[in-house]
């Protein structure tokens, strides 16, 4: 039985399994100092991962561009996903892998190349990235007043904890009353919010930002389900404007999946509900669960110990 | 006596003095995974902290510009400062403070205001932002080719961890050869480089940029530095340009005060040494540190223990 001690999630630190409420890092790590951390999350539905060779795939081309390399091979991070699922024993989990700069090697140095970089993993039960009961009304977004940091200093398609600007957005978001934020960039083209993308239907037809944003995997099965369904989608600028004219807006995430929009701004969309086009792709969303193509059973603890 | 067990730094975290192996904070902690956090940074020299209402100034504003209100106040913060200095037994230290959003009381919750914040501070061996021997023979110092974060994104003179743009400037640096790196704007202003400000001589002439920056205390204590000996200095803004009529250039931290720059970018500045205004400013620098008026001793941990 996997139970209590890693009930509330377990993690991978430093080499080992441990329950998460022991999962830390030193306050010196470079990782926490200069945000030198790369991320991923994927999640565990119905005792399944979904997608998660793209997540790998978006994972390793992050480190690889910021030169962080752990000691972990790509199969080693994907069995120790695998194990601290299993180890948790939740069957719906957000799980997450990181890869820090660590701390340097050399006493007092301050080059990147002198770290040891570390991997860590965990998962932990399922959060919503927007709650459930706002999904159902469908979410009220604030577009952020500050912009959104540029794709020329810091590369938007490489998962990365630097939310200050995100979180300046939020904070205002809640001031006004709403429940989470878009922010455009210095030109005021949509980019994306704390956490997901965000898609614009306009006709029937349905458009995500071209730029400022992460190459989102849900946002990716968006598109191929748009494909699926004969909706006509593309990714293209989106300036704010074309906001004034929007039917419909929804975000999404891995942690949430499709999120139907009701207010934008201070404009209510449609009913001041979710719309049809967003209520059919987040169904389709959810189906897509069910397929086996992007499913990964979790390996059970007594298979990994045979191995 | 402190001691062995303090002997490479003490911390201060959830409200406890540990040794700095054991200052850690989890994985999950707000701090890390959306970098929402401020800090800053204090030199104590010879026993005493240099400058030290000044950097809790810097604290306290960053702190209320990003909402982060951990449970001690200034004077606690002020006494945590002195006995981590105390307890690790150092006269040259590196002191840290930092506020971190911490992670959400309600489960599941998004919303920072519902987040612990907490305080860490450490006290460990003093590091010099560029190593002594290069800063002996001036530092060559390369132009970065990825604009610095906007200010109207985040904030500079918000103390904080967001590195990725300035990572990006010190990897290229290095595999150029360069000690370190500089970062212009998106319209090609300076701005500063990872962990200090930086400084433009022409004609006899000092200049630091007015923008991208943040209010450095040895940035400041260089400006009154100039008033004192009468060398004209100015805050405005410095295009990069500049770079190649300037007569010297040199860099401002807290971890290293003034150090001379002898190469920017591709061009050698003087004699491919440090030039004789950034000389007598560092003299200058340290003189400045034996005198009263900027020094706090640090209190004995007897005289803690009395209060």
């Amino acid at each position: 039985m996997s139970s209590s001690v890693y009930s509330d999630g377990a993690a991978y630190v430093r080499g080992q399994f441990v329950p998460i409420a022991e999962a830390t890092l030193p306050v010196t790590d470079w990782g926490f100092t200069r945000s030198d951390v790369v991320y991923d999350v994927v999640h565990v539905f119905d005792g399944c991962f979904f997608r998660l060779q793209d997540h790998l795939d978006r994972f390793e081309l992050a480190m690889a561009k910021r030169r962080l390399r752990p000691p972990e091979d790509r199969t080693t991070i994907e069995a120790i996903l695998h194990r601290c699922v299993a180890l948790s024993g939740l069957s719906d989990s957000y799980v997450a892998m990181v890869a820090s700069r660590g701390k340097p090697k050399v006493t007092g140095s301050r080059r990147p190349v002198d770290c040891e970089n570390h991997l860590i993993a965990y998962a932990v039960p399922w959060v919503d990235v927007v709650p459930k009961d706002v999904q159902e009304r469908g979410a009220h977004i604030w577009i952020a007043s500050n912009p959104r940091v540029p794709d020329a200093s810091v590369d938007p398609t490489v998962k990365n904890y630097q939310w200050n600007d995100l979180t300046s957005g939020l904070l205002e978001a809640h001031d006004a009353g709403f429940d989470t934020t878009v922010l455009c960039d210095a030109e005021g083209f949509l980019t994306e919010g704390p956490g997901f993308n965000v898609f614009v239907v306009k006709d029937g037809r349905v458009v995500t930002p071209d730029r400022g944003s992460l190459h989102g995997i849900t946002r990716q099965t968006v598109l191929d389900l748009c494909a699926e369904l004969g909706i006509e989608a593309l990714v293209a600028p989106i300036h704010r404007s074309m906001l004034d004219e929007a039917d419909e807006v929804f975000l999404t995430s891995t942690a949430g999946g499709v999120i139907p929009g009701a207010r934008i701004g201070h404009r209510i969309l449609g009913n001041d509900r979710p719309g049809p086009i967003s209520l059919r792709l987040k169904q389709a969303y959810w189906s897509k669960h069910e397929e086996s193509g992007h499913r990964t059973p979790v390996r059970p603890l007594e298979a990994e110990a045979a191995e």
